[in-house]
């Protein structure tokens, strides 16, 4: 996704996304090409009403240089599917969001009342006036995906979705290239695109939610592995007497950590006692969740305090497991739970940097997101804008 | 490294490299330029002396085409480096080993020495006419290397290697392009060039030899990591109450299991008697080996059967976590203790299968290497021959 790669027209478009309108000439400059061929491609965007004319640049001496830019009128949906949400942007050509919308729904639903879902809300912004047509959509999933067939694989918490067309049902429905990935991997590119780790060459984007999944950039590529379930860290044994998972293992990480997990011990603690702070929630709500302990933990309550460090220690034991293998640049915590905040991250590096080699944490930032919940909607908009512009990430 | 990338001379020198004399008609096919391109980019590489005429081919009709083949006084070196041996390859340009030679050799005596010693070595082969004068030199260490400085980077069991200049020192004096890497990477070009891993996109090499490392192919090509230290699976904890590991942690993967870890573990059940076997060669030799423990194990010996049993399930687990992380294609064994043979490869699948997703593990077939000791110097040679065609892998 560097502006250095593909087609001239690509980067051409990439440039008008990242920098806004520039000049012939600039544009020349930037992309290092002939100008003659420049001319050509900009002549033949313009055609496609992809491009539009901006008004003279400021002068450079010589004949004033005309500004070109992305169509104000271009318009990508980003679509992040969640185990219980629906998010949907709408943003221009350059990636800033002109609309949003959240609601609540239940991917177990399947794929046909999802979609629909999808759909309703896509219609309701175009009645509203948010986009005329759409140029792309980019759309991620809460699970294994073939990204070359654009399908779900095998996704353990998507009940009737396994090889659905999702992409190809909503490319027919909108008359626009689609493109459907893995959640966290949206996530990691929308952190990369727009968020703490700018153009980092290799990146994990741990993502601790509901469960816990990591996304892969690998010398500036996403990587999906062999069957798309790269990055499914949520499964690697931490306790070999641990509890049993909802995959059918033992002790994986995400029976022990991550907000299903989290909620259980906070609701066990609640209930022995052991917390003043949850027992006083748990009371006043009937129920405690995640968000409860992050809260109890900023009073002060040692049993949340203790919750989140154990969790720390266990996400910090398998990445260190993970940097002594894969030797990256850079590791990001993101997700819903990335609300901890710096007792969660504290525990996390602690870990990392006694556990791993120097050599390979010597320049290791551990860092938490800062795109937080939209970091998937950017993502996915980031993969619509790829492949609106002529080449997918 | 395959013959669809780079420039079609580099392509054109690994076809004949891979397949031997081809007639112009089958090279213009095979690499799909224009005619006269091809006999302009032939022209060339014939006037370096790099390739030559090898008499008519075959007839297709039509004007009878003449073959070309690498010229046959092509010689490139392959030196494999290890902890207590250095092994040296001689071969041709399609490398075909010309001359070999293993010595013994402690890594630790430092750079000078072991550098003099691979160049007596060298001097010799040219003493004795198995080249004229070298290609390329292809060297893996057994360490962390900068593959694009060509020095090794704080290898823990290299003391006064770090960041040594091999590659310059080596390129001055044999007057040609060498190139370095970590000898776990060698093995795992070597098995993938030439053994069971034949062209396998996303390829885990496991190395068990004194210690435990990892070559990793992803997408096709080698992964190094940011620093070169990727694969440095040694040093994954399995066992937050293990034994205390040369690096200083405890309970790390190499200090349970690998060659030092398994020989230590033999002698203590020796002593213990709870192993025949092993006392037997204990009070015959002195001392018992890795190599002891296959032999008790083929005599059934349940001890031995026992520590290698224990060994896989150790580096089973590592590498269950390693599957759902980064989805491999293929998953080889290699290095001395592979020689522990279907008992050590039967409990590594059987602990990969039992604890990674399904989706991961379908297709995901774990293999004994195919080239034994020799993937080192093979991966060295196909190095070596990638800068001498033109583009290191």
């Amino acid at each position: 996704m560097s502006d250095t790669e593909g087609p001239t027209r690509t980067r051409l478009l990439r440039l008008l996304r990242d920098r806004g309108a520039l000049s012939r000439a600039e544009l020349a400059d930037r992309l290092q090409v002939p100008r003659p061929r420049l001319l050509t491609d900009l002549d033949g965007l313009l055609a496609t009403g992809l491009i539009q004319e901006a008004g003279p640049a400021a002068s450079r001496g010589g004949r004033r240089s005309t500004l070109v830019e992305l169509n104000p009128t271009l318009r990508f949906a980003a679509v992040d599917l969640g185990a219980s949400s629906i998010d949907v942007e709408i943003t221009d050509g350059r990636l800033e969001p002109v609309a949003a919308a959240t609601m609540v729904s239940d991917i177990r639903s399947g794929p046909k009342e999802i979609l629909h879902q999808v759909n309703e809300m896509l219609g309701k912004f175009h009645t509203e006036g948010a986009f005329e047509r759409l140029a792309a959509v980019g759309i991620g999933v809460p699970g294994p995906v073939s990204f070359r067939d654009g399908v779900p694989v095998s996704p353990p918490i998507m009940p009737g979705w396994d090889r659905y067309p999702v992409r190809d049902l909503i490319a027919r429905e909108h008359g626009c290239p689609v493109v459907v990935d893995n959640d966290v991997n949206i996530m990691s590119i929308g952190e990369r695109y727009g968020g703490v780790a700018d153009s980092v060459d290799n990146l994990l984007f741990v993502k601790i939610g509901t469960g816990i999944g990591c996304g892969i950039y690998l010398n500036g590529e996403v990587y999906r592995g062999t069957d798309g379930s790269a990055g499914d860290i949520g499964h690697i044994q931490v306790d070999s007497h641990g509890p049993v998972c909802s995959c059918g293992n033992v002790g994986c990480l995400e029976a022990l950590f991550g907000g299903a997990a989290l909620a259980r011990d906070a609701l066990a603690a609640a209930k022995a006692g052991t917390s003043p702070s949850l027992a006083e929630r748990l009371s006043a709500n009937r129920t405690v969740t995640a968000k409860d302990v992050a809260d109890g933990a900023a009073e002060g309550d040692v049993t949340c305090i203790r919750l989140i460090r154990d969790g720390g220690r266990r996400v910090g034991g398998v990445l260190a497991g993970l940097v002594s293998f894969i030797n990256p640049s850079m590791i990001v915590i993101g997700g819903g739970l990335a609300g901890l905040g710096h007792i969660l991250l504290a525990e996390i590096r602690s870990v990392v940097y006694r556990r791993s080699l120097p050599l390979a944490t010597g320049n290791l930032p551990v860092v938490l997101s800062e795109l937080g919940t939209r970091a998937g909607v950017v993502g996915a908009a980031v993969l619509a804008s790829e492949i609106a512009y002529g080449q997918p990430s």
